[in-house]
């Protein structure tokens, strides 16, 4: 690269995770990769020092060990976050895609599409160096046991399109548990136990296989904050979690907080008086344009809790309210199902609504 | 630098302490900076992967955190050892002065004295890098309260000789506990809080005089360890510690394994027999000539006391089979002196020896 290119690697000692600053000199643009929540005024202030104006925080994919800062950094600098498309998630801007090219300052970005660690991880190249997240690390590579990962998808994924790129191409890693910061393609397809060339695809398979490794400690609370880019999750009244990545609630909390929490009824208006019922005071708005157009008129601020039949549909809604910009929207859990199934009081109005 | 230069960045968490591996792809030399001993396997072995051969390791400094590889690596590479000359220790192959060129492969480092974290500080700079132990760190700089410090000393070395370097000289640090593994000369000169170009002297101390750190949690250990490269200390019968740098031992732990373990009394001839005495079956081998040529004819793996009147000429003869490569030798502290008060049987050869 040439000398007008801003390059810092930074490190994350507890889950010892890499982060990388990339910028121009020439036009103050930058990239982000892999931010840490934990890490944010660190590197917000390494920006602000270097004079740099923040244009893309870019994840190589959803971590299951540590809380991206992608969500934080962009309420703080108005930088555009970028994901592969694989995940379908709502929170980013750019919805990746192999071969897709990022542009700051005179750079370019290329995106890479490496699957296997997760359905979803990205790899980044630019000008002779590669940012492998955890599809290629030094000497290893990321478990394909969780997060739709599969051995055979990383595997081509390493072969086919990092070890195409040059041999001297440098591997800057998502994580190294060693304390190496760098690698190079040549050296990762000698020296990889797990990925060197002279390995077959089923040697690989079966090394995977044999891991036995435990799970992150953090991945109960990190993936599902990664699926909304790490945002801080807050929730005033109801005692929530995460289920599939959407916040939720369960319907012992909702029934003990009625009253003081606002609940939208998703279903359509002839379910809404069935033999299920509905919830006291809940508001009937049907998934699609009508709640659209309703979720419009809410202010994001407000706590509110999706219900329909079984909690499908409601966690559409819940997802909706989250893409347009609501923080504090839940799924009720198991929908009128569940709470029929509790005999907590419902209501019929014969009358319709 | 070309490209057939080689370079690795290492870290060591517990301390934070980064390694530095540089190498000539060509020659195959290469030198390593500041190896922490617990990083020993990682670090050879990937001097082995790369199929480099190491020709020097180099210390920037005696720490006082973390035990130093250089002794170890020696032992199992044959590579020379390099510390300041301002130590005036036994252990290191090369003592080195500012100003001084070490060459590797096509390479050549320069030696740069940035006294003031201790008085033996050196830099090492080589094609748009420098290397600088804890005399500069990322917007920091070592401490100068201890080991021969001196917060005027270090201020000439960090303005005099480091800022003297071109603004765009990459700064790798002996440490950093922020995750930053780079700094540049002129990004110090405008942002480090220290040491900037904007405060004065007197600012600079009265930082440096209100830190009130506490000590490292290893310095005990560490120094004295260093001071003899960082080898493992040694001792099979005897409990032993180190004072002043020397490998030590108590009266009271001779006593316990008299019989077991060999005592040479350096004293003069006239004194082993005087009002003090000697220790039962001590051997008389007077410092100087005579027991350097004693110690010639002595097997290295045994393990030697020696003892004169209070400590001070017995710590010399433990240096000089030191610099020997005895490593299980030690000084009696506090000599027959200290033998005498605690009413340890002596004997006296009136014949003389």
């Amino acid at each position: 690269m040439d000398k007008n290119f801003i390059f810092h690697q930074l490190f994350e000692k507890e889950t010892s995770t890499y982060t990388y600053l990339l910028g121009d000199q020439k036009t103050k643009e930058a990239v982000l990769i892999d931010p840490v929540v934990e890490m944010v005024d660190r590197d917000l202030k390494l920006i602000e020092d270097l004079g740099l104006k923040l244009k893309y925080v870019l994840d190589t994919h959803v971590h299951a060990d540590h809380i991206t800062a992608s969500g934080e950094i962009r309420k703080r600098t108005n930088a555009k976050v970028g994901l592969s498309s694989a995940y379908d998630m709502a929170c980013p801007d750019l919805h990746l895609e192999d071969g897709q090219e990022i542009q700051f300052g005179n750079y370019t970005i290329k995106v890479i599409h490496t699957p296997g660690h997760t359905s979803g991880c990205l790899s980044y190249s630019i000008g002779g160096m590669v940012f492998t997240g955890d599809a290629l690390l030094i000497r290893g590579c990321g478990r394909t046991d969780f997060q739709e990962g599969s051995s055979e998808r990383l595997f081509q994924s390493v072969r086919d399109k990092l070890f195409s790129l040059a041999d001297e191409t440098i591997v800057y890693p998502g994580h190294d548990y060693k304390g190496f910061t760098k690698s190079s393609i040549g050296l990762e397809k000698k020296l990889n136990p797990r990925l060197k060339l002279e390995n077959s695809k089923e040697q690989f398979c079966e090394i995977m296989n044999n891991l036995k490794l435990s799970y992150p400690k953090k991945i109960q609370e990190a993936v599902p904050a990664n699926l909304l880019c790490g945002l801080p999750f807050k929730s005033e009244i109801l005692n929530t979690g995460f289920v599939d990545g959407i916040p939720t609630v369960t319907a012992e909390d909702v029934y003990t907080k009625l009253g003081h929490v606002k609940v939208i009824d998703v279903r359509g208006s002839d379910e809404y008086n069935n033999e299920l019922g509905h919830i006291q005071n809940a508001e009937l708005s049907t998934l699609g344009p009508k709640l659209d157009k309703r979720l419009d008129g809410e202010d994001k601020n407000n706590e509110v809790v999706f219900v329909c039949r079984s909690g499908k549909r409601s966690g559409e809604a819940t997802r909706m309210a989250l893409n347009k910009g609501f923080e504090k929207v839940y799924n009720l859990q198991g929908g009128m199902l569940r709470w029929n199934e509790l005999h907590f009081p419902i209501e019929r109005d014969m009358g319709g609504s």
